[in-house]
């Protein structure tokens, strides 16, 4: 890449090639949340964040800080980060990109002498995979006060989850009384984790909305008959329902996935019983895995089920309880004004841009919650993600940075110029 | 039933009564092979066996059996058995209305002081149901030469199966040179394992023939995408393609079974990977079991899935290699004199009976390579079995072992005409 950046790109290859090394050995790239290499890791992100003359500290919720003072810090924080935890066996961008992009924007602000009215906050947030207490987005939850109380009390490995947040550095004990109401804004950056960026040859999405997420259990019960001495037409085969069952959500998903807006439904977990060789399947536990951008497309898609295994229970004889929806999140669409903000930094540094939705979720969800939020994919290749085949290039990733700087930079001057009367921004 | 069997009913519930008994508490009707309730149960079926006059042992495969000498002994040994093994959670019935109705049959011949030419063993065979050791049929197969050498070093719970055969009694020393040329014919009653005898209201089953069981493994081998960023329409989903694998087979094996011949297929095993809520499945691993009376049905049915397989592939995008038939068993007809003489035992004691295959394995099938074997079945409540629900009427059992009774006399009187030179049948 010949372009004339504003961020140093070296400088953020270093970070990702050594934070890359910080894995679990033969289970690249493996750095989950709460183990020693986690902490490996963030000693390593400390370290870089001091020597970019950065302030750290670990919040009430573990989240890992870095800080920058502003001239005018009554007008609030503006904040840029994302994760350094991975899955197992995956994740050598996934968060760290985002880490690493954020830092070297307080180092790029350094390096041209640069000083923001705004305090600056580089954030590694803790947690945003699923970790080993069974749930995600841990730090950007803790942080914001949307953390539920009796999550602390999951156990995991002989520990709760309040003794693992307190072995990280955090404040369990305080935890639930966090807010941040000096949050000015939020920017993260994040590898797509998706084809489309790298199919259709653009540098850079601006994220519309990180769609809900709506986890749906179905479960089917047939008989569990002798397999080869029950006639074939005797039969109440739950595989042979469940089959039919996978193949229709595929096709309705597919179908409302043709209309605007991002719409996906997976059926990822799958369990037959008794699962013996011998034994007609009597029984069929599945979880469907539905995004959407717009809420009404999984509210339509939830009516279309709850009728379609009805008919498809009586068709192949067997039960089908009524879908359960056991979590069910809303869409979170990005700050407009932050998007616009974006679009122009693509502009000044010559990225290739385009809207689009987040299928995944991210930390900048919970944010967003609390204060103006938005984020900015890079691509990756073959949209691999949560894989040990993941990849993003450098180049791709300096250039989200870049547009980073620019975007705070923007952010900066603008609430500057509109909040002078000492208030922040709640 | 006021039918005047020559076989005594009560004595029959007696002892099925008492195993049941014999079980794991929580788990009825729990009796695996090698378990000390095993032991427990055969303990009781050896005391049994000594009231009754026979004198026991235990084979050098570790079949207990109690021994009844004919008049001629060099005519050869009748033998009629089953086993007294189940699997977890079922088996109230299931081998052992087997044993005691062998025994019932020595009982009623002492009681009615019949002396037989033959002699005459009734056989408790060791481990019928899939063990510990993950093998069936170690009794059956031990007791004729054809226990595989390689079984005997198959480990479980820190013991390999020649120390297991040991402990129950058996000579795993000298097990490789077992045979038993003796045989001159081999009986087994055993519930039917399926609902056509109770549908058709018929007394006993004669089965024409043992089902060939062929395993077939099946990989499905997609691609582990985002499940929320993958649009719908640029996946390879291993779990859809054998969705519709499972629909397919299910089609191919009801057509066949319409034909003549017992034939039925089931996936009754099925595994996917990564199984996690935000993956598109990569992989899913299924079993196939095969079920067929007639060789030619499931040869063709392995044919069209050769085929199939590689179009469904191509259609939904994913690898499946050709199926692999991990394990592959003939079908063993009845033998044809003894399937008449059964007929004229149900005919005596005025069963209403029907000819059918077994779709299920038996020992009988082992027996069958050395020696001239049969079966019958008695019904079952809606063919239920490996079930907790497994349940058999008494009257049923007693009016199959009045059948089992006639046909052993029958069997007597049969080679008693035609061997008189001392030689035995092989």
């Amino acid at each position: 890449m010949s372009r004339n950046l504003p961020v140093n790109a070296s400088r953020i290859a270093d970070d990702i090639d050594t934070l890359a090394g910080i894995t679990e050995p033969g289970h690249p790239w493996t750095r989950r949340a709460f183990s020693p290499l986690f902490l490996d890791g963030r000693a390593y992100i400390e370290a870089r964040m001091k020597v970019a003359g950065l302030e750290t500290r670990i919040d009430a919720a573990g989240n890992l800080i870095g800080r920058r003072t502003g001239r005018k810090p009554w007008l609030g924080t503006i904040m840029v980060g994302s994760h350094s935890d991975t899955v197992p066996d995956g994740g050598r961008f996934d968060g760290i990109a985002g880490v690493i992009s954020a830092l070297e924007v307080a180092r790029a602000l350094r390096d041209q002498n640069i000083e923001l009215d705004h305090d600056l906050e580089i954030v590694d947030f803790l947690a945003e995979e699923v970790s080993i207490f069974g749930v995600s987005c841990i730090g950007s939850r803790g942080m914001t006060g949307q953390l539920p109380e009796a999550w602390l009390s999951r156990v995991s490995d002989g520990r709760d989850l309040a003794e693992g947040i307190a072995q990280v550095g955090g404040r369990p004990d305080v935890l639930m009384q966090q807010n941040r109401p000096d949050i000015a804004g939020f920017l993260e950056l994040h590898i797509e984790q998706g084809p489309v960026l790298e199919a259709e040859k653009e540098d850079i999405g601006i994220v519309t909305a990180i769609a809900g997420i709506t986890r749906i259990e179905i479960t089917v019960e047939g008989r569990a008959d002798h397999a080869g001495t029950t006639p074939m037409d005797r039969r109440a085969d739950a595989l042979v329902a469940a089959s039919q069952l996978v193949l229709d959500i595929r096709n309705a998903a597919a179908e409302l996935a043709k209309m605007p807006g991002h719409f996906a439904a997976t059926v990822g977990e799958f369990r037959i019983e008794p699962n013996a060789a011998n034994v007609v399947p009597s029984k069929v536990v599945l979880l469907i895995d539905g995004r959407a951008e717009i809420r009404a497309d999984i509210e339509a898609f939830c009516r279309w089920l709850d009728g379609h295994v009805e008919k498809l229970a009586g068709a192949y004889g067997v039960t089908i309880k009524t879908p359960n929806r056991v979590s069910d999140n809303q869409p979170t669409p990005g700050d407009a004004g932050l998007l616009s903000t974006l679009e122009a930094a693509c502009e000044r540094v010559g990225a290739k841009h385009r809207r689009m939705a987040s299928g995944a979720g991210h930390d900048t969800a919970w944010i967003a919650k609390v204060a103006p939020a938005a984020m900015i994919f890079v691509p990756c290749r073959d949209g691999r993600s949560h894989s040990a085949d993941e990849w993003a290039e450098n180049d791709d990733i300096a250039l989200g940075a870049a547009v980073l700087f620019e975007a705070v930079r923007e952010m900066d001057r603008n609430s500057k110029e509109e909040k002078t009367d000492g208030t922040h921004i709640g």
